[in-house]
């Protein structure tokens, strides 16, 4: 039996010790790295498919639906779309060395905050392979060393994913140990890895709600969470109707299945019967299910009832809850109440309204006149995207390869003590 | 008895509805309330006098060292001295509201990154009864509100001072429950305390390792640590010899009870016969006790042998472990295996090796040719600090007003949607 706590407590020291290469790793040389992982998963092709088969076998044997094999498969167009995006990565800016700040104090002391690699960072994932290439060029490049934990699914996937991406970074000199997947599918070895706060400075989870949540109860690591995103379109009383029309079923219908479409769409009482029933009419056409408040069954026949959880469901899917609210204030409160804090938007022409429902409502992306669907780093030009935070603390929102780092102050003085 | 549990989460869901008043309220209400904060405080001197005196009694029954009761009394100066830091944040710039970038994408969608507060901050703290005013009023000024849960020890002095602040608070427009104190000594409190991440947002826990410890330990809500500081001065081939001398003497003696005073001295080998012998004396004048390598004692006769402990001991006190070291890369190598990533210094001349020490030296703080007594917030010009985060997520160093903050995205557009 393996001693799995020794075992990963090593991993996470060499992981560190790694970091610390990596640290003032120069860009061309994470650069090359990055360009080298993508050849080797190129050439390493066949490998990858025959792990991947592995993987999918055990898959339908143990009676995995069509959507969760769908999601393990990798063929030749997905195994060059994982090599593509890992030289996109190759292509952005490094943040690392860049001076946020700095300034001078009347004691000539020059002090600079300068943006850092994080150290380690642990990403622990469910069951699509591609997250092994996506973090590992993201952590890399970013000057993070990296533990990777997927999901048992994807176990000989994700190895043949990683043993090529850890030994073309190595062969371009990266530090070695850089990037280490756990070779372990046994649960217990992720309650270890979380207890590594010595070796580990931050826990990405990438998956459900259930393992977000088993991940936060369980690290003494920080995490950061990306729970769900249960989003608005309050559609104020002074909005351009035809707009809101345009938005709301650009948010809801454009891709349903991600975090970022609308859950729930807030009208105005005093545009309610002039705005309901058409939208009603635009969303069933494109097969959305609608879930009402009493206002909104009276102004269009045979919308289903929305009860309490609807308020708060994270539907993924064409379903929508709709609600007619007395006010601004009403729209933001009921936001404030069972929103996500994730991305939340106000379509109206109102100025006081806009600055009002911007400054009022506490999520991530707060959007003004345009779809919900935008709260994403690519739409906001980062490159990349590891995930949207939902966390407050450190990273909020979408997060590109900046969130993927800290920083230092470096003080430069000729001689100077304090008095 | 009190139903701990269901108490904890009533001040948690009143203290989430507070922030959300606090998050919009203009900086000069802020600041009106945090001045008749310093005035109630000052108007019921005698009040927290007679609080704290049961405090002192009840510690001198229960036998607490003199050192400890020092902590705990609060005269007239002490009293005059919580008010003025209270005025002092009122004074200081509120970072609330602040765009720290903003750019325009092709799609002419305008998104700003915008300071925003936190939402509610916890802090854990132990004997002194000034963390009550000084971090309510950091808090308040950023936006932010507070649940405070102090040490036992002073129980009756916190009390006095919080109920004296919440009502000055209220009474100029800030939402009540803004600042509220946690009124339960029982230790089972905090453990439910830091379990409600649903309406807490991030946990400062003040005082000693263990407490820290604990609270990171037991919290499922982001802790921003105060480790030790494990601070080093390298003193390099190419110092300075009498500027280092002066900056190390600094380091160590000017206030040796602070975490950002020097623990340890890597002396390059080179200088070492040079530097060494007159600056211990000088050391041993200001009454340093020295425990050295089998070098430094080869050089100072009478030096004390430092074994493991010393590399890693925070002594807070006027002991200072010495070691000779053969190079750069060796005084780096030293500070990253026991070091604590705090506040570390070189003394040089070299251009080489103040870069090579500043981009490898992974701590809060690098310093060049000065002290590290200069790791601190008011030496930064912040104004005020809450402390020196040794996490290295979300804060780093010495953190003051800005770092209370987080950010939202506010995107502005015309009805874009997307393709």
């Amino acid at each position: 039996m393996t001693d799995y706590k020794r075992e990963t407590e090593t991993m996470a020291r060499q992981a560190r010790e790694a970091s610390r290469g990596l640290a003032t790793l120069p860009t061309n040389v994470k650069n090359r790295a990055l360009s080298g992982m993508a050849g080797a998963i190129r050439n390493g092709g066949a490998k990858i498919e025959a792990a991947n088969r592995k993987d999918v076998e055990a898959g339908r044997a143990a009676g995995l639906s069509e959507a969760l094999i769908d999601r393990l498969v990798l063929d030749a167009a997905r195994i060059e779309a994982m090599a593509a995006g890992v030289e996109i990565v190759a292509g952005l800016p490094d943040p690392v060395g860049e001076t946020m700040r700095a300034w001078t104090r009347p004691n000539g002391l020059q002090i600079a905050r300068v943006r850092v690699p994080i150290g380690v960072v642990g990403i622990i994932y469910e069951s699509r392979p591609n997250v092994t290439a996506d973090t590992a060029a993201l952590c890399l490049k970013s000057g993070n060393a990296t533990i990777l934990r997927g999901g048992k699914e994807a176990f000989h996937s994700n190895m043949a994913i990683a043993s090529l991406l850890a030994e073309a970074a190595s062969a371009a000199g990266a530090p070695e140990h850089s990037i280490q997947l756990v070779p372990w599918t046994d649960r217990e070895v992720v309650g270890h890895l979380l207890k590594l706060d010595r070796h580990i400075d931050l826990i990405i989870p990438r998956g459900g709600e259930g393992l977000v949540r088993m991940v936060t109860e369980a690290s003494t690591i920080p995490v950061i969470q990306h729970y769900a995103g249960v989003c608005h379109v309050f559609v104020d009383k002074d909005a351009d109707l035809e707009m809101a029309e345009r938005i709301c079923l650009n948010a809801k219908v454009q891709r349903p299945s991600v975090c970022n479409a609308m859950e729930t769409m807030l009208v105005h009482a005093d545009v309610a019967e002039k705005f309901l029933p058409g939208m009603i009419e635009k969303f069933r056409a494109a097969g959305v299910e609608i879930r009402g408040c009493e206002e909104t069954r009276a102004l269009a026949p045979g919308v289903a009832t929305a009860n309490d959880s609807d308020w708060t469901a994270e539907y993924l899917d064409l379903v929508l809850a709709v609600r007619v609210v007395p006010s601004l204030d009403a729209a933001i409160d009921h936001i404030a109440r069972y929103g996500s804090g994730h991305t939340d938007a106000i379509v109206t022409d109102s100025y006081h309204a806009a600055r009002r429902f911007t400054q009022a409502v506490d999520s991530s992306t707060v959007l003004v006149n345009a779809s919900t669907r935008f709260s994403d780093g690519f739409e906001f030009g980062f490159g990349a995207e590891i995930g949207i935070s939902t966390s407050k603390l450190h990273a909020r929102g979408p997060m590109g390869l900046a969130e993927l780092t800290t920083y230092k102050y470096v003080v430069l003085g000729e001689g100077q003590v304090r008095e």
